[in-house]
């Protein structure tokens, strides 16, 4: 009873654009996730702060209170400095493949617990388990253990990390309160919170392929971001970076880790690499690895130079299972049954891509989850070798589909082109990066 | 999956300020009485109502929605008009009382469903069980009957009416979401819309012991009925009332019964009578028994002078297995143990009292609930025989309180004069009606 009143008490206060107290927050979300606070006084609280927003005082006490809900990580045992980093999602965006190895290669460890794939974004653990064997599945134990001995570990969250948001996301996702930038930042960062990052680089995507529509609101969430970490005493630099059409060409598992390492043997797509050195260059500079972001890029293009990064990326998936000659082979990667060309139905410059539904496509052919139990396969999905500002021929192949049925290579045929938008006149390319946000410069 | 979609789609047009239709409207009634919409999801909508509100149509359609989720009484069998009232819930209100007999000895006939007292408001069942034996439980056919019978009926909500109602109310009572004048108004109205009243007399009252703390609060949630009722083709005045201080001087079951007792017979405290007369009149106007509101009093008061109204209390509390003696004999109703004066502390005017402090002192002392499953003890409560504008001496006797044990007793002997703001300057009285509102004349 009394809980209960506590609980209308604060509903009501945060309906009335009040402030809740450190206190609350963290009686909120420990009640919360002990199963003590009903789901619909959390969702009456959650519309309640979707409409009337928290400040930063709240919105750092919420995401510590959710970081501080289950297990924390502490790896300081095995690894001196922990930086991790994140990436808000998009299509094509295979940049841990290529990044964490080098980062570790060049004496940066990184421990790292990743996610899958839902709706139009991939997810890396999916990419890895490309690799015949791999599995994301590691104790603790394990985990301490092979950080300690390659400085490098990517594994799914096997531990009981911030509990909190996984019953709060859940709910979120039924109650139409996703889309908020106090809950959004509280949750990505808990995570990492939670699993004991030192410094962590934020790679926030915005345009037609990404959870954030404009720079403007890509910027806010990312600068909130960068808040609670100063607060809760990490380091932590945002990127903002552009999805408004896929990173590098190939978008779907197999292909993504083919392109992956090819980056890494110092090919691949220039703009997956600039944006992979990048990303890379600051996660080193958090570490202390260098002293300016161009010394740190240098590290990186030692590491990539001199084969380390692909060996390191070797190590990983041998380390957890997986077959390393599908590392020195990527023929020996899954493949779809069916490759057949795109091909562009108008002719003029490419303005801009529904960079949405292109993930969407590759879901359609298997390659991504529409629900949590769908089974992906990891062979399908396409390379689409065209950028904005480019200017294509009708009939001009723009790519090249993977399918495993001739049905959904047809529908791709047809979606990949007419997802693309064509005009007389030419767009500019597209910037990969908008901003970068740095906590100890503001 | 289709319907929780759209579900969350409806949670966020409304969180975005948007406009519900009809059919979405139905839909989230019928659903979720149904039980196939959690309440996690129906609280998410109700703070989203609660912070964008709703157009007179969307609230329109709740109501009917809601008025049509159980079972809808239809009593014109028995008789040809239905005119119903309903009180927004104050202390000492003891009007229905005093003018369901006087209207139904006028000639229009009175089936009504009542509540329960639950807070510092009275019930008006409550009040008429102080009746040894008499029950509002009545199956249908009884009500009927009785309602043919003798013109008048009092019932507890015996039938499945507005489920929707109770199901949503219990939630909003839980996630901050009751004090919402849409959600408010379509409350009211589908309960009585479906207990098929054709003309409803709404005495809404507002000042420290109401639930609408203002004039203009008060007039807006009854301007929004009667728009209603309007709109769901009833004729619907509205009154707005004063809430200050008590109605009358009694304040408790048994005391209020003895006062409505005391006006039928043309006696008892003149603000009382005077609120009472004017409901009474405005029903009898609505139900077509005189042209004007005058008339319509004249009716009123003649029903009262020849002794009528009372006989009709009487016919009522028999039919429905009550102790006929007791409306002849007041000394025959359930009394305290203990009967004290209460005693002014300090001189100078009355200018304002803390109303809804004044029911507390009641249920405190048995004569209310705090929760449901509570007790009543009829005979305790108290008479406060002082008003705003009154002055007072420190050490009059300003009322008498009647208490079942002396603890008790002794607490409200301190509360009641500390309710009351006395000052040097007098406060004008304050007026028993701020306005009418009539959806004919708007």
């Amino acid at each position: 009873m009394a809980a209960k009143t506590r609980m209308v008490d604060l509903i009501a206060r945060k309906r009335d654009g009040g402030e809740l107290t450190t206190a609350e927050i963290d009686g909120f979300i420990h009640d919360y996730t002990a199963g003590d606070i009903p789901d619909y006084q959390a969702a009456a609280l959650l519309m309640a702060i979707y409409l009337r927003g928290m400040n930063r005082r709240e919105t750092v006490d919420l995401t510590l209170a959710m970081a501080h809900s289950g297990d924390t990580l502490d790896l300081h045992d095995v690894a001196p400095f922990i930086v991790d980093k994140h990436s808000s999602g998009g299509v094509g965006d295979k940049t841990s493949l290529v990044v964490l190895p080098l980062v570790a290669a060049a004496g940066a460890p990184v421990g790292k617990m990743s996610g899958r794939g839902l709706g139009s974004s991939g997810g890396t653990l999916d990419k890895m388990e490309s690799f015949a064997g791999w599995s994301p599945t590691l104790t603790l134990p394990q985990f301490k253990r092979q950080l300690a001995d390659i400085g490098l570990v990517l594994a799914g969250q096997t531990h009981d990390l911030a509990p909190a948001d996984g019953k709060l996301y859940a709910l979120r996702d039924v109650t139409a309160t996703v889309d908020n930038r106090a809950l959004i930042a509280a949750s990505i960062m808990s995570k990492k919170l939670a699993a004991g990052a030192d410094a962590i680089v934020l790679d926030v995507k915005t345009g037609s392929g990404a959870f954030m529509p404009t720079v403007a609101a890509a910027e806010e969430l990312a600068r909130l971001m960068v808040e609670i970490g100063e607060d809760a005493g990490r380091r932590v630099v945002a990127l903002i970076s552009d999805m408004n059409q896929p990173l590098g060409h190939a978008v779907g598992n197999a292909l993504e880790v083919r392109e992956a390492l090819d980056a890494l043997r110092g090919g691949g797509p220039a703009d997956l690499w600039a944006h992979c050195r990048a990303v890379a260059g600051h996660m080193l500079l958090l570490a202390g690895k260098a002293d300016s972001l161009g010394a740190a890029e240098a590290l990186v293009d030692a590491a990539r130079a001199d084969g380390r990064g692909l060996a390191k990326l070797r190590q990983l998936v041998v380390a957890q299972g997986g077959d390393g000659r599908q590392v020195d082979d990527p023929d020996r990667l899954p493949k779809a049954r069916y490759v057949e060309p795109i091909e562009a139905k108008q002719s003029g410059y490419v303005t801009a891509m529904d960079t949405a539904e292109l993930g969407w496509v590759c879901v359609r052919c298997g390659g991504g989850r529409l629900v949590k139990s769908d089974v992906i396969a990891p062979g399908v999905g396409f390379l689409l070798t065209v950028k904005i500002g480019d200017h294509i021929e009708a009939g001009q192949v723009i790519g090249e589909m993977h399918a495993d049925d001739d049905m959904t290579l047809q529908q791709a045929q047809r979606d990949i082109p007419a997802a693309l938008t064509v005009a007389d006149d030419p767009a500019p390319p597209r910037p990969l990066f908008y901003a970068t946000i740095d906590g100890e410069k503001n």
